[in-house]
């Protein structure tokens, strides 16, 4: 079951293994957005990216014997790090299927965090859905799925669990947490954590414009895609949310909010600049909601969550450039 | 007094307002050192680094009816934004005395922040402390020393609180304690700290080469000065450390260590790929040292302070080119 149960199992055995991050806050940014905003930094979590999250969580659940074998996952990003990562703290193999034309330093990141990276030629058409079962069942292999997998939601769901003690600590019952979304297991994740433990606050889904599905989705009520995977926002380009996810964002969630590029780019320069934190395009458009689309907005306070930092210099230059 | 009485009280008063930094790591960070390497990011502090706790420590100290009438400060930089943010906070007025050409960013930042600004012609050879005495005087306004003030010291000092803690809880007994140093505040009131709480560590202040005062003035035994103030570190480049600071760094620190500049930006690059943190340069020569001056390090661990991240996005933008 994906419930607040699963989330509070997965919080105890990410305990002493996950970074709580912090929330952040700055007047500059207040002013900005004509409310108050606060920010969790998941950029900050272990491999850059609240994906750690769901990975420890699906490998510590996994029967000691299963999990001994090692796991399998396809990604070209930042669940690949995650996986690789949590996999070499339990002392178990990874192997990652990442197409051959990834950007170098995701390969050898992946390979540095002691995974076994498998390519495939993803311009000739081979299928890596048919060559990772190939190597999960000859080798035993558990295939993570990224979003659409119970323990990884539940392992998401963590950081909504910390939003919600935080803000609670500070006071604050009632806020919309603005979640940048590809898939929807974090959005959906946190969506349940607060349904349970801050049940006045509201999850935001937020999306890059052209790539708004679940945007889409939630006010058609049924499953819609977006035309293309290829954009600034690389982490969160998922084609469309996920079988799992969808229903539990469709009960929970308020309405999307899809951003621009310059919306994205200027947000990430906000927060270099104001809470010196580097976040990834993907990981800044719930932030530029947050700042720019105060009218969407209803909350006196907003909750920003910025997913990851795992970014290329050339793109953050992009975003330097902007402050002028 | 300056000790740790003082630290603990300074750290009673920040409890609720202070931003607990959390310690961060990374695989790739500690396989360049060739050992552990943690890192304490004060960039994330209000205001983007350490300076408010110090200014926080030294406002929360001073009796009611004298902080009602405010405070002054001269400072161009980091200092001048602890104060304004700390008075502010306490409701009480603040004047800063910055130069005419300190960079219109931190002008208006210190602005922004609620602070009056009062600025005088450095190239024409106007007095600051003429200025601000006079104002001072006028107003019964209160001066803050930026260092050399115990009240200042011992609210740096709650970061090696911090540090003694967070590391004790992982287990760590023994480490260095790398410090970006300027005045001497900071790592004198973190070697008080750690001097009362986690004994077996060691400060190890490091500067920038050329302005490396505090390593010189450890080795004679007196103070010693920089022949400028002007360079790449811009937070951390005070001419001699202090007459309070200098007592302590001499009964308790190791070796100072100096680091290149061409160090510094890739401490700032690797900060920003491996930790997703801003650094500023004068933040990251402690990071620097750990990565780049192993064979002047001794223990298996060190903990790196980075002190601040205010930094402009040009000088940024050269330590993304250093990757290439």
């Amino acid at each position: 079951m994906t419930d607040l149960a699963a989330i509070l199992a997965a919080n105890a055995r990410l305990e002493g293994h996950v970074r709580r991050t912090p929330l952040l806050e700055s007047p500059f940014l207040n002013d900005i957005a004509g409310r108050r905003v606060l920010v969790k930094p998941e950029c900050l979590q272990h491999t850059g990216s609240f994906k750690f999250r769901g990975a420890w969580s699906a490998i510590s659940a996994l029967p000691e014997e299963q999990r001994a074998k090692g796991v399998l996952a396809y990604s070209s990003g930042n669940h690949a790090q995650g996986i690789a990562y949590a996999a070499r703290a339990h002392g178990i193999p990874a192997v990652i299927i990442m197409p051959d034309n990834a950007p170098t330093l995701k390969l050898e990141n992946t390979r540095a965090l002691g995974a076994e990276v498998v390519t495939y030629d993803r311009a000739g058409g081979e299928s890596r859905e048919a060559i990772g079962a190939a190597i999960a069942i000859e080798r035993g292999l558990t295939l993570i799925r990224p979003y659409d997998e119970p323990m990884v939601i539940a392992g998401q769901g963590t950081t909504g669990l910390e939003i919600a003690a935080q803000a609670t600590e500070m006071g604050i019952i009632t806020a919309e947490v603005l979640v940048c979304c590809g898939g929807g297991g974090l959005t959906s994740g946190i969506a349940l954590a607060l349904e349970g433990k801050a049940p006045d606050m509201t999850v935001r889904p937020v999306e890059p414009q052209g790539f708004d599905d679940v945007a889409r989705s939630l006010r058609a009520g049924t499953i819609q895609s977006n035309p293309s995977e290829v954009g600034l926002c690389d982490a969160i380009l998922t084609k469309q949310p996920g079988e799992i996810t969808f229903p539990i964002m469709h009960r929970l969630c308020g309405a999307g909010i899809a951003v621009s590029d310059i919306e994205t780019l200027d947000a990430m320069a906000q927060a270099f600049l104001r809470l010196k934190i580097v976040a990834e395009p993907g990981g800044a458009v719930a932030l530029a909601a947050a700042l720019y689309h105060g009218d969407e907005l209803d909350a006196d306070t907003v909750i920003a969550v910025v997913s990851g930092g795992n970014v290329d210099p050339v793109v953050f230059g992009r975003a330097l450039a902007r402050m002028g």
